[in-house]
């Protein structure tokens, strides 16, 4: 059975276009290979009501959720208040975190990083790798900060606990000189014998390189590779710029 | 009364992180001038009941719906299916987006390409600025394509139809040498003296240059302005990098 996950980004930087996020993308590029489908990204803006609406939406419809952003020290970090009132829980001080913070900033420490402290109650601490602090989980909501920098580091550290025994995806593709129109039939061949295998098809812009990719996505190696194989073949070979 | 916005964006290619999206950027950026607020942001994968009940949703709750991505003339185009079931439509040939395709495709053009003259029942045709055919437009739903070059031209020829009579959002920031702890009570002051104002604080990684950005957001020039002032008038002069 296909596992599936959603990302809930939070955070009003996004939303008015002060950041590109990526995230996301790290995200996707870090399930994959395990096999895991991300079926939907949401960003929404710091708001307690909405976290707590959307937490509560993508928890019950996904395997795993992942939450991107609101959790330092200030006012406008509200994840955690969002996610307790979703679930119907109090916002308590975690101790073992407490003391983690404390020994990190030493003397340096405010009321401010202490806030770093307060998650919701019944949260597990998942031992992250770095920085010193663990990633909060509640069930199958794992709670990440927004700096990619930090949220790559995390995630990568939650990799283990994510494992399953499902077949990673897999991917080829094939770069065309050749815009859609003429590729369509084509496509549609190889996408009405290969039913299992993801066919998709990207118009590329900006340089004379190609004008489309196509790639193949599946969790069966064997039909990917015969889907990518057999859409080269029927295809004129001056169309192939090149193949991946 | 602020308007607001969300943004349907449909792609399997962003999901898998092949592609790192990058229209709700320049459509963030577009609107804020405006005075409009993006609110909402979905990322779904190309599935045609899930377009439409997606577009449901955003388009009974959000002033203006704009989708990216979808729109070509390959199997994985269901953006078009999409709309028409969401709105219990039918999807129909337009003859004048068909007149336009064969002008521009001349001896070229495929069933393919005739696709993209495949339109949602009662849409009506924006002039766009360019490529030749115009933006399809469904009462709050403007319908826009996933390449980001041609996703830009499109909704930049779609200001003047957006353009209303709010005041446009305004940005000021400070970059800060020191972290989020210290900042806390300033941040705190400020946010409760400027209900109005919106507050953001920005940790930065990767490089030395600073280590947080504040910002002030909001309509009013006067107040973003006195609010950024006071903020950098109670600070320590020492933690000031620079200020925009």
């Amino acid at each position: 059975m296909n596992r599936t996950a959603a990302a809930l980004v939070i955070g009003n930087e996004l939303l008015s276009g002060k950041v590109h996020e990526s995230n996301t993308l790290t995200l996707a590029r870090a399930l994959r290979p395990l096999g895991i489908e991300l079926r939907r990204v949401v960003v929404i803006p710091d708001e307690v009501e909405l976290i707590a609406a959307e937490i509560n939406s993508l928890r019950l419809t996904h395997d795993f959720v992942f939450t991107s952003g609101g959790v330092g020290p200030t006012h406008d970090d509200v994840t955690v208040a969002g996610i307790a009132l979703g679930l119907g829980r109090q916002v308590v001080r975690d101790s073992t975190i407490e003391a983690l913070l404390r020994e990190h900033y030493g003397d340096r420490i405010t009321e401010g990083h202490l806030r770093m402290a307060d998650v919701v109650e019944g949260t597990e601490r998942y031992p992250g790798n770095s920085p010193t602090w663990p990633t909060m989980v509640l069930g199958n909501v794992f709670v990440l900060p927004g700096v990619p920098q930090i949220f790559a580091l995390k995630l990568d550290g939650l990799l283990p606990r994510l494992r399953g025994a499902e077949a990673p995806f897999v991917l080829r593709s094939v770069d065309c000189a050749i815009d859609e129109g003429p590729l369509k039939p084509f496509l549609d061949a190889v996408v009405a014998r290969f039913g299992d295998v993801s066919v998709g098809s990207y118009p590329h812009w900006g340089d004379d390189d190609h004008r489309v990719r196509v790639t193949f996505d599946g969790r069966d190696l064997a039909r990917v590779t015969e889907a990518h194989a057999s859409f080269i073949q029927e295809i004129p070979p001056a169309w192939v710029v090149r193949s991946d």
